[in-house]
């Protein structure tokens, strides 16, 4: 290996997010790669740019629909779409996912707020997406509520903003490998390659053969 | 077969492109699959759009050569980067690429005229590019650059740009399968599958056997 793990920055309220967050986990399992997931708030960054958001572009935004759509069919992950766009609150979204990353349900939160935004069209962010998902996972809503908007919780929030800012980061989701970014869920592969080869190939399944297929 | 073709929009000027167009010679003989290169000038449409250039976004930009750079290498495809960007002129490419379709020799034209520009640094739509990239391909430059300078080529040009803005195009290269939406090269595999499938799918090259692989 190249590199022993993946930097997965990613963003409460991307759309595009949703496939990597949804295909990590079987990822992780066949590549034996590690993946550290990273909430940030994408947003701080980008009022820094001179960006325009896709809600803007309304020719752009309806073919970002559409190519979820047919990307997400390819993967199996279901989807209901359009959904809610732009979210309004994935500060909120963020500084939750952030306190689960710390307290050990953080992937599982984060994955059951998108099913409820992308499959259910629950706005993430807002109720009740916020205490619906994490009840889906068994975690008490008040106290994590209550946490999240604490100015520790933002701190912490705002000082992994800032190393993704740092780092060169201006979208989610971002994959990075030592000081090697690869922005978009199609860049996923890439960092994959990345990691293993320290270049960029096309892999197929023998890239990753099981264990036992190996006899061992 | 669920189509019989694939329109190829493209814009010169387009550094994205320069994948698609390298890639694409050798993927219709691959695949048997026909693709109608079509020139617009995308710029048109941007204008009407909220659109912030690469130019502008400084950490946007350098992702941009990176990711081209790692690309390129995976589909061993010569380039040597960052290339003269934005360019100033990609109007009079994108006039001559039109002319040189009508002609015949407009595929030839657009390979010579991305390889001045991202393996020569030769700026695409400027001299020495233009000229030198019909020199390339046995086409004498002054009454082809006569015949781009006229009304009936602009004419041309804006007509199929407004076919493009008609069909929800926004970038560029764009893949067209019926009414269907490709954006990108990273999406040429899924216009592709389209193509073949009606639906997105993890392509391999068992999807498509040479002839004599088959024993016919």
């Amino acid at each position: 290996m190249a590199a022993d793990h993946i930097d997965f920055w990613f963003t409460m309220g991307s759309t595009y997010s949703y496939l990597s967050v949804m295909r990590l986990v079987q990822l992780e399992r066949l590549t034996g790669i590690r993946f550290r997931w990273r909430p940030f708030h994408l947003l701080a960054i980008l009022q820094e740019m001179k960006h325009v958001p896709f809600a803007d572009k309304p020719r752009k935004s309806a073919y970002m629909w559409r190519d979820i759509e047919r990307r997400a069919a390819m993967y199996d992950i279901p989807a209901s779409l359009p959904a809610p766009y732009p979210v309004q609150h994935s500060i909120v979204a963020n500084l939750v996912a952030s306190v689960g990353m710390r307290q050990g349900w953080g992937v599982a939160f984060v994955r059951a707020a998108y099913r409820r935004w992308l499959q259910l069209g629950q706005e993430t962010g807002s109720e009740p997406n916020l205490s619906e998902s994490l009840r889906d996972i068994g975690v008490e809503p008040r106290p994590v509520l209550a946490l999240a908007n604490a100015e520790e919780a933002k701190a912490a929030l705002m000082a992994e903003t800032a190393i993704a800012r740092d780092l060169g980061i201006f979208g989610s989701p971002t994959f990075v490998v030592g000081r090697e970014l690869f922005w978009g869920d199609d860049r996923l592969e890439d960092a994959i390659s990345w990691c293993r080869y320290g270049s960029v190939r096309s892999l197929t399944l023998l890239d990753f053969p099981e264990p036992d297929s190996l006899g061992g």
